[in-house]
């Protein structure tokens, strides 16, 4: 079944209200088995395109995921690049920023880790936090943010610019060769009470329970509207956002896998072209080989 | 002798024509020992501030220093930075990019360098030769810079969106409590005949010539215009260019000492300061520690 990945697409073009998103829709697979030979099929596809993009070596692909916890992340990174060639794939998740990252502006331990031409980078959050995580609790700003003073005093303001550094940032990668493509795991407020709760009666799942994660939950309300803001403030042609209905994890990770396949599969790109004069040379270089078989 | 540094000013309000500069103007120094106390001082002055920027923790600044070959940077960023803290002053030069430096945005290399607050950080070039050497020599953007072909044909649209995406970009680390001022040491054809001369008749400069030089100088012209367009688009109230007439080293040095110390003048900053209870507390700690004496 083709997945409609338009659906969930926002682009500039139209208003993103989460009030009116669903977290769940109806599953693009029949079953368990129909689940993984669809999943198969486009890690496959990617694996395919990940090559071609090496061999090209003119575009990158940057995936940002950005997510409410126990939405999918992890999950979803695992299921669906595994299978694709690690050595083209970095994934990077992005912490609590360090001192030495906090002494440089906001972008720049990202930047670091862009991935190069050929590459598909991922990044397990990223810059967003600062206009998620960071709005939420303007105090991290106030307090734990070495900018100066008269820099920061108009909060709203400081989120207004980051919004329009981040836009300008982005056109920017894409201008050299960098495709983007961000994705929100929306998962409900519901189902993830049911992912903790899993946490706390698998023994398995036991170390993944953090009572941080439990407090950060009460400010559900809003994370909400600062990913409304974030989301209408930046989606754009060149660096869309995608809004993925989280509830189902099998379902989210068709749909990411489908954004995947589509956005290398619009990379303008083909394996290098080998010319006759090269080709010529080739075939001297298999006879001189073959001799020594 | 105050340095009147304005007139050197470029952010955007003015029209910069290269045609109009003076690549020498009249000594702000009376002889030798005049320039070496009025250096000294600013240097002093520019130690003084680099402290007071490291305790307070907020700013940096960055100075981007762009010119012709033989112009001077080395030699000023020696003599204007020598006497300031090293541990506070980071200074990278940008040769040819890398493979690596290759295969990411143009301007992730210098991202990489930026300084931490607290630091003065020199550019020696910067991504500026992007569209300086780029420019003159259309052939490294077709030719070596993996950028994909439909990105590229309209060379033209390159070099304004690079424009626009420094202005961005420096408009952001602005925002971020970054400081930047951009020098461009404007010396004239017949003085860097002169310099290039010197350095194949005295042994001890025998090692800086380099025959590429010579040919680079070919392409004056072409340069000038490169310089001139590249100055009118990035002039900015946040990120201004200095343009120093460089044909006299001493002078050329004092004037870049000048901007520096007013950059840094310019900083909303102090030391942290102690509230009573810290006092009460330092107290405390001086009792205890001359009880061990």
């Amino acid at each position: 079944m083709e997945i409609p990945i338009n659906k969930f697409l926002y682009n500039g073009k139209k208003q993103f209200s989460i009030q009116k998103e669903k977290h769940k829709i109806s599953d693009f697979y029949e079953d368990k088995s129909g689940y993984e030979s669809m999943l198969s099929a486009n890690v496959k596809k990617l694996d395919t395109l990940q090559s071609m993009m090496y061999a090209h070596d003119r575009y990158g692909l940057l995936v940002i995921l950005q997510a409410m916890d126990a939405a999918g992340k992890d999950g979803t990174i695992k299921h669906v690049l595994s299978g694709v060639n690690p050595m083209g794939v970095d994934i990077f998740s992005f912490k609590k920023p360090s001192e030495e990252e906090l002494s440089h502006d906001f972008m720049w331990r990202t930047t670091l880790r862009l991935p190069q031409r050929g590459r598909i980078g991922v990044f397990n959050r990223s810059y967003y936090e600062e206009v998620l995580v960071v709005r939420v609790h303007p105090e991290i700003l106030k307090e734990y943010q070495h900018i100066p003073e008269e820099l920061k005093q108009n909060t709203a303001q400081v989120w207004e610019h980051r919004y329009e550094d981040i836009r300008a940032f982005e056109k920017y990668l894409h201008r050299n060769g960098i495709r983007i493509v961000k994705i929100f795991l929306n998962v409900s407020k519901q189902e993830q009470a049911a992912r903790f709760l899993e946490r706390l009666t698998e023994p398995a799942k036991n170390w993944k329970f953090s009572e941080a994660d439990l407090k950060e939950r009460e400010y559900w309300g809003d994370y909400m509207e600062a990913y409304e803001t974030m989301i209408n403030q930046t989606a754009t042609p060149e660096a869309p956002w995608f809004v993925v209905p989280a509830d189902d994890k099998k379902n989210a990770r068709l749909i990411v896998s489908a954004i995947l396949v589509n956005a290398m599969s619009a990379m303008q790109m083909s394996f290098p072209e080998i010319d006759e004069v090269r080709m010529t040379e080739l075939m001297k270089y298999k006879e001189m080989l073959e001799k020594e078989i």
